[in-house]
């Protein structure tokens, strides 16, 4: 019998103390009690995407907040450009399209990140795009961009900069009001370590002119209802209350030990298993591999759809594979979030042992020991 | 000390085993296991909705679903008939406007029912609109809707029949396909016995026509979107997985216990509300009163912004006062889900105290007695 573990980038594991939480009874939400929990949280997620303006609650999937940053944002017919580096930046074209966006396509290789100086060049050639939809960590991938430099170049021009954080925010450094970044969206499931079913969203003061002067193009994702009804610490529908109140569980975790320091630990857990891959003889699918998720090549020679499963079903630990053209190539391992340097061990084991199941030459122990070897570093 | 007692309606209180399995570790959705409780859960929506529909299950209130039944229908400009009979009957006409329609709004009197033959008269007039939308039970005012009749008339017609039941489905007798019922929405959070957070709708295939023949408003809350990933028991989006386990405990339960039987017991709490509130001289607000919910008007002499919270506050019986214009005059009690006759009897007696306190004259147990009187009957 082996324990279940969940490395796949999102569900990530929920800390014992938050479940406990949601199993509490059932509560009202049009109450001061309510109030006060969406206020901190409200300030918990400020901390958490380092910006002093308001963060919106939303109930649903990050997707959720993705479309709120489109429909509200960019007007039918306005100019918008969608970074496509993977699955989530066809996302945000997507998104464009459906609102009657005139959409841009960058197609960026998959794998790799667009350059500050790309952006650059872009906004040169479409100086009246609204805004620019990025990724901080394009997940399909695992791969980062450098927002901090990106935001330098979007921020000399009028367009805006829309970052989808949901892979990103909480496992990677970011400074939302420092960098400049106009519009951040966030999931619950990743970093956050909660389950599925919250989205968070915050804006600057140069997204909320345009905001306020644009006609929502949904009422659900509709910025300006949320921000309307926080006013009143309230939410436009009828909330997850339950979530909210497990949610402060997770967040005051995540601030007891510290911001800085869970990015530190999310990175030392992303070095040890890059480590860990090179001592067994793989490589890494991402030329700018992010610290929140990994994606290992399936060497030569093994079956990439049966490698994940293989993990998962006898040895208990839950990777993703790659999606769309990457089904089958690679194997994904998320580093957000409730979980350890120890936790880390065990899914090297299992790729070790699962590996050696699936035919490759596979030396037991050796990348675990040199995943223990940076992890040790840290202690 | 007083043990909470959750009688708004929505959320409602949530059964302690349901409770306790959204405390289970989390885990991944794109797994077998997690399409078979979709599997699941589609099918007891199906019983519970009483149609042979496929049931979509989406991350997101029962706003998200509304938006859906809207932005996946209408097309921009195309005419939609919104009843507005209440708070969530102005919501229709809200989303309708949102995504461009041109919408026919129908102000009912609030706590009256819009009759068939108003229904029939509206349609002749308008016999291009695309889709009539209603409420089964409104909330605001706790007033239901002849649906079985108005589907009659609307079945006869080209417009489609979209019904809000979020207050209704799984509390009052609701049969989607023997009616005529085009598209129903349902929230989570209360007759299923959830937290908020999950939303459900079903179309005909009268409806499906329509949406397949009308490009998406919003991607979120697409049907279409849904529609594509149910064919293989997916999701479009990262779905509140864990939501989806927990509600089969509540669907289960409510198997268990019989859709009728639920019905029917509902009902009873509502006969018996009625029944104490005559008895202590006290009057309803709607005059086709529902029994998913009851609103009882503030008798004369009473402060009615107090009321409700004398009854939290003191008694621990939440109730809810009323909205928009009936502020102060109604004070609402649910009938829905995991809630029995004694706890009824408690919200009663918490009623009669909290008028005793606020200078009404009440003689202590006589809405009791007559409630239980009603509620003997049934055991």
């Amino acid at each position: 019998m082996f324990k279940p573990r969940l490395f796949a980038p999102g569900p990530t594991p929920v800390p014992e103390e938050t479940l406990l939480e949601l199993a509490r009874p059932m509560f009202h939400h049009r109450t001061a009690e309510y109030r006060k929990m969406l206020e901190q949280l409200t300030a918990d997620m400020q901390h958490i995407m380092q910006t002093k303006q308001a963060v919106f609650t939303i109930t649903g999937s990050g997707s959720a907040a993705m479309e709120a940053a489109v429909a509200s944002v960019v007007a039918r017919g306005e100019k918008m450009i969608a970074v496509r580096a993977g699955k989530f930046g066809e996302r945000w074209s997507d998104l464009g399209k459906t609102f009657g966006s005139s959409v841009v396509n960058v197609d960026v290789e998959w794998g790799t990140a667009i350059t500050p100086q790309e952006v650059e060049d872009l906004l040169k050639q479409h100086p009246d795009a609204v805004a620019l939809y990025t990724q901080h960590c394009e997940t399909s991938t695992a791969t980062v961009f450098d927002i901090e430099g990106i935001a330098k170049v979007v921020g000399k021009t009028k367009t805006l900069l829309v970052v989808d954080g949901i892979t990103g925010v909480g496992a990677l450094p970011f400074y939302m009001d420092k960098w400049g970044v106009d519009i951040t969206v966030v999931g619950s499931q990743k970093a956050l370590m909660l389950p599925a079913g919250l989205a968070f969203i915050a804006c600057s003061e140069k997204a909320w002119k345009q905001i306020d002067a644009t006609p929502p193009g949904a009422l659900y994702n509709s910025l300006r209802a949320y921000k309307k009804s926080l006013a009143t610490w309230d939410n436009p529908w009828t909330p997850a209350n339950a979530m909210v109140r497990a949610a402060l569980k997770s967040t005051g975790l995540i601030k007891a030990e510290g911001l800085e320091k869970v990015w530190a630990e999310t990175r030392r857990r992303a070095d040890a298993l890059r480590a860990a891959a090179k001592a067994l003889g793989l490589t890494l699918y991402s030329k700018s591999p992010s610290d929140s998720v990994t994606a290992i090549n399936v060497p030569e020679g093994v079956d990439g759809e049966a490698l994940p499963k293989v993990m998962a079903n006898s040895f208990g630990v839950r990777v993703a594979g790659g999606q769309s053209q990457l089904k089958g190539k690679i194997v994904r391992f998320s580093h957000m979030g409730y979980t350890d340097a120890f936790d880390l061990l065990a899914a090297v084991s299992a790729l070790e042992m699962a590996l050696g199941k699936l035919g490759y030459k596979v030396e037991y122990g050796v990348g675990v020991a040199a995943a223990q070897k940076v992890l040790a570093k840290g202690c």
